[in-house]
């Protein structure tokens, strides 16, 4: 077993990565840092628990940490970090340098050259970016990202697409408002409403999908050439992000070929990667939020209604924000550094 | 003062076409129509009243005729149709040859060759096609479609785009609960969810919105020749379609450009017109359905989130659908029938 | 193994019973019946799968039957039965009558003299009163009910404080939408809003409590005396009903008394009975729809907010409404008959 | 025209004082005050305008001003307040001494012996003790207050019952999101869910009410001797909080002369007082949020659902709580102040 740490480990984040690690197989939560007002308190007493399964007995006695390179387990080599992304900004690199290896769900950084962005069914081999890093940085730890939780909805569904040629990506997204955090989203704004805007999600979506689409080449990832637009929205859902999407392919293709690509697209055989990675349907009316955000212990991907348009085709892709779309996405990152050797 | 007829009067449209049309400064209603088994009761005895205004007492007494010829008052002259599409198939044509005009909001013949499909902001010269119609089917009276509600609420800020060659558009569709009638969408489907299909809503975004942006040549509607592709989810709000719109043009245009054209955009003086047709914001996250359904006492269409994309603009906008989507558009081309000397 | 049959499968109510059953560690699941339009075809043609998890393989392709005793596997003993209440009316008796064990959560026969009303870990002892069935009826089968969902989330709180001398009872619900079947609410009807009724669900919460809590005396059980007055709402939430109890005793009794009795309250060792009956809560804000229904796996009872009251104590409890409520209360039913003997 | 100010302008009251106030009959805006991060700037550039209808021109332009008396404008009389109580209880009477008379909002004080607890249509007799208040505090000025929003809900249809004689109340609320203001209940907290507890409100129900239903003796409010016991919740919907009641009578009664004593209870005179103050409904499933709210413009409560219990009635009651209950209600005590000479 791995001992781990949680950086940022009192927010809806946080207490997701403690409900996926509490039983993991392969990690052990031996550190939880929070923001200085909070260290020094027992777990119980600092955080406020919103999750709807209880606290897991294993981490409410444990004694917050500040989150700094002194204040963690000397036994620690992995942190898992859902830290603001002004705070990751300023702390990872300090952490990385003093020798953890950090899968990261924080913003910051996303876009660096040096810094691999993975989702490890799609572009496992970005890994070798962190090379790269630690001969530039000559850091002994390392910085890894996931993407934001509205860019990992789709991109498993584009890379299935890939082989016939992306030209260029229209994508409308209904998202959840556990997005936002517990407080991000409040109850006036959107009951019997929805917003047509969340600030720089659409910049993440349209730049993070060409890196994750982009190839490594050894020194650097070149990014995919197509071109992505994307208009986000948030909707009154509690979990699960439904995403619209138009795909201009350079080659022709037609709907069943499509649901087959995807249906065939690889999964990988980490601990928490699903058995299937994509689940298609016949249906026309899904996927839909509340009906299937939690297919794959919330890890896989949904898709349906897909249709021919004139530049290629257009269909319709769901998974759970906060599990593939965050937390599930660090761990799942972390699983990853541990097979391929980084820890 | 016209005496005019609701045919459909006990539904969720023909109770909104109620509350418009008893305040009227042109129309008094007359006659109501419903189902068979509804006939000879009185309107309060008939319709469940789900208004949020209490229903008027002019029509509490009227007793509920058949939706056929001979039922109707003889002195009415022109009816407004929320009759299921399936019914108005049938009935609309007997009712226009037995010399009544009719402004309706059922979706059957929305695309027949010869029946005028009008937003009178945007194409109110189609009207012309009443004379071909009538020429053809030796018809007294006329049969006028509005759009569907999720293409009215897009089609006027096209229009205003239109100058700069539109090519290709691509729209995902927030709609409102109400867009389905009262029972059209149960709780357990919408609660702290959304559905990714609307049956046929896409194919009618996609047709009907290059006819109503066509050209009327005397004989015929030439379709634009802009290619449209929808995808159409249903949201748990009440009231008020919200949309994601990307148009393609032939011109290069900027963000500035379209939305001081939107805003430029010209209303019409029909009475049920607004004052100003497009209402533009400069805040990021609006237009939001709570907060804007109502302009324009539900009449306008809003619009904001202005971006440059590739190959043109995006945009989203909004109007409300049982208003200017529904009722208030068969009235306003009930009022624009009567301006220009069809009744 | 057990083989035993659904009646009423294809509802609301049946697929949760598929879902609880198709794991059950003593029973089997051999026939599924429908009304006369589904009878023939195989359940995934039949029904209308709703639920949050697939549907078993192991069911989709069993062949629908009719509701009556000549179309039921012949080694099937114990049936659970989710019929409309007119329907389980005329049905039930004809199937007791043939010989079959029947753990209904229709409402009809509820009240019924003859009738067993059992929460099994509160009077599981009224099941005495099949004897008293079979001697009137002369049936070797043998009918036995569970309560209504919001008189079930209520009567464990009260049978804990029944020790006090049980006076009087106030209490109002806030339900939620699932307890009306999947079209019982519109969409319409509940979002942004709440319904101050629910036909005849008062008068079901008021009679209901009064025979789970009265005393079997070896012939017939005698209500309680205690006075019920219930104020039923429809909330805009899915699962788990909410309840404000003031109750009335004879005997003085603190908040801290009443919250530790219900703690204290003994589960039962079947199956299906989770390990704490009632949980309850020192947090003033507690418990919650979302966060508490699927405590116990959906068959605990929650209860928090204790406060003295001049008459006696006012409190919050909450269960899961579909699990605890209904058919999660007809298997604990069926595994309280299998191990007393009545199979 | 008398010249007034709104103390706390920026806020969610703050904003319907506006909407209220500036088509008013009697009022004009003069002065607007706010936090003194926000004074000096334009109520525009102050204030996040979150209401449906846009930000009247007449305010736009205004100079926020801190909330203190050097502040005001010199020739402004009244003063409308919808302070936190925090800052209500520090200020309020530094104002009142500087002689200006305040119509408060604000939860603080509202159990003073000397501060009238005013509903004109129930309690206007009350007013004297401003008299009292001048008297000993020996100010030029006056504090008068509204009462919390769940009170007023409830409080006319107790004060048509007192005739049969009030012994003891018990009363279960559903209400808005809207009464803890803009931010003050997440979406994450309440979408699908509901809470049991909102912190105070179970106090102010059980002594506002009796405070106002009180005699007042020209010396002092002699409080009700009924018993109120209140269990308050919160649900998802915007505006409107709908409440469950038991009356307990001395005095037998029953249904009917309930709902005709409701009736027929006067209303008053005032510019925004309802025609009808008591709205009852024979239909069982009314009063709703969504339908009912918006009855007199805000300002009429409703009632229904009465049943016989055996101690008295219950029923159900509802109003708008951010108009009757809150900003509508401060307005209304300022034309009673008018009219009755205190300015």
């Amino acid at each position: 077993m791995v001992d781990v740490g949680i950086l940022g480990a009192t927010g809806a984040v946080g207490q997701r990565l403690i409900q996926l690690l509490e039983p993991h197989p392969e990690f052990d939560i031996a550190t939880l840092t929070a923001s200085p007002a909070s260290a020094g308190k027992t777990y119980k007493e600092a955080a406020k628990w919103r999750a709807d399964t209880p606290m897991p007995d294993s981490v409410t006695d444990i004694e917050v940490a500040a989150t700094e390179p002194d204040a963690i387990d000397d036994d620690v080599t992995l942190l898992f970090s859902s830290l603001p992304s002004g705070v990751g900004a300023e702390v990872e690199p300090d952490l990385a340098e003093a020798g953890y290896v950090i899968s990261s769900n924080s913003s910051n950084a996303r876009m660096a050259d040096d810094v691999p962005l993975i989702i490890p069914e799609v572009n496992a081999d970005h890994l070798g970016l962190i090379d790269v890093q630690r001969d530039e940085r000559g850091w002994d730890g390392a910085l890894l990202k996931n993407p934001n939780c509205s860019t990992i909805t789709m991109v498993p569904t584009l890379a299935a697409l890939d082989q016939y040629g992306l030209d260029s990506v229209r994508v409308s997204t209904l998202q959840a408002v556990s997005g936002a955090g517990y407080s991000g989203v409040t109850s006036m704004e959107i009951i019997d409403n929805a917003i047509p805007h969340i600030g720089g999600e659409e910049q993440k979506m349209e730049s993070e999908s060409r890196k994750l689409l982009g190839e490594f080449n050894g020194a650097e990832v070149v990014l995919h050439s197509m071109d992505v637009a994307a208009s986000c929205n948030r909707i009154p859902t509690i979990d699960g992000h439904l995403e619209n999407v138009w795909a201009d392919t350079s080659d022709d293709v037609t709907p069943e070929e499509v649901s087959a690509a995807m249906s065939a697209y690889p999964s990988a055989t980490l601990p928490s990667s699903p058995e299937r990675l994509i689940h298609t349907f016949e249906e026309l009316d899904r996927p839909q939020p509340r009906l299937d955000r939690n297919r794959g212990d919330g890890m896989a991907v949904s898709a349906g209604g897909f249709r021919r348009t004139e530049g290629g085709v257009q269909y319709n892709c769901l998974a759970h924000n906060t599990i593939r779309g965050a937390a599930g996405a660090s761990v799942l990152n972390g699983e990853l550094l541990l097979e391929e050797g980084y820890l």
